[in-house]
């Protein structure tokens, strides 16, 4: 047996997430259907380093699994891109110690968050950005909103309410926008994150990049440990989960 | 009643083609329902400059219609674009003279197609580029192939067998290729094109990029006038239709 990580991409468009439901297409059933096919119907499964919602991206998503195969790695890539639909991609397969564990050896997480803020919509971005009907923020105040979020905090007023996590502390080290031709992107790292808690802060900064929140009121949003407190959850297509650090 | 002609764009994937066929998704039914319904269920018909086969996308594709709506022009390209599903939308409405005819006063047209010869593919292009799996062609040597296109000739060797028209001479005033990034673009425009065309064009030269043919074969292909003597037809979801001239 040897245990693999690999690095994988999706388009969320068409997934009701990453994990596996009952009747529902899945990141998970789809990578789990094929390396089962690939070990002749032995049921394989595996770990991801989180779920994602549904319609969620990845461009680094990982995942380990313990295979009895002994191909070489390359040819493993190949072979389950081959059998995988169009909408994932493995990005690298690498063998790694019996002791690493996709989720539980995670030092840290960077998603990215994409607003299309063109004036005129396009069909083609639809699913991949979330589009703004040409409304364009203002990114240096989005930019001192998020100096109020960077360090170590209880980020429970960034916490999605039906959640069983107890500790609600994590440290983000970094939270940057930048424009990249029209489309505004977020771009956020930490050492860990609450569910929803990406999506939260795209929706509480953007507020304050058109003018409804001022970026001080981070602090007592913060402060106040309250989800009530914070703005809107951001849609779940304008989310990438873009790397896993371990 | 006035006359407008809409320049809209689309995204291709889901779409049967641009013309109504019974029983499919089609881009002409999803716009003559929208106005069928702004009209009080008086039937709307819509004529385009051309149709565009199952996956191809426009960016520029030009319709005219009646209404007997006096709707401001602005507020009928929201109301459009309002009722419409997001992967269709209408860029601008504008109002023409009762002669004009989005088919027969076409001058000339401008075509897109992009191949993707990243090495490691990705999931989010797929719909939008035809991938290489990293396969980088030359592209002086499409290049110069391309000289024996551009001008005015009878173009049978570059048309789909299944086609009713007769005279197929055709005048292509410039055909380029340029790199964006990993993408390869292919851009032609000219007087008028034939069933599948440019896809059997992009096909052909895509061969002699990638040194399966030369570029000077060219000038026999066309003499002979046969399909049989080009290339292969490229796929449907690599192409645009970016412009069409009036």
């Amino acid at each position: 047996m040897r245990r693999l990580k690999a690095t994988i991409s999706y388009d969320g468009t068409l997934f009701a997430g990453y994990q596996v439901q009952p009747g529902e297409r899945t990141v998970q059933l789809e990578i789990e259907n094929v390396l089962t096919k690939m070990h002749k119907s032995e049921k394989v499964k595996i770990i991801a380093s989180g779920r994602t919602d549904a319609r969620v991206h990845a461009t680094g998503q990982v995942i380990h699994f313990d295979t009895s195969l002994s191909i070489p790695l390359d040819r493993y890539e190949k072979a389950l891109n081959v059998q995988l639909p169009r909408d994932i991609r493995v990005l690298s397969v690498e063998e790694v110690e019996a002791d690493f564990h996709a989720r539980y050896s995670v030092s840290g997480k960077r998603y990215r968050y994409i607003w299309n803020c063109e004036a005129q919509q396009s069909p083609f971005r639809r699913n991949y950005t979330v589009e703004t009907n040409g409304v364009k923020p203002d990114i240096e105040k989005m930019q001192a909103a998020a100096q109020y979020i960077v360090g170590t905090h209880d980020f429970s007023c960034f916490c999605a309410a039906n959640t069983s996590v107890v500790d609600k502390v994590r440290t983000v080290q970094s939270l940057n926008f930048s424009w990249q031709g029209e489309e505004l992107h977020m771009v956020i790292e930490g050492n860990g994150f609450l569910y929803n808690m990406v999506r939260i802060i795209a929706g509480t900064l953007w507020e304050v990049g058109i003018g409804k929140r001022d970026a001080q009121e981070l602090e007592g949003i913060i402060a106040s440990m309250e989800r009530g407190k914070a703005g809107k959850t951001a849609p779940a297509h304008g989310l990438y989960l873009e790397k896993v650090f371990y």
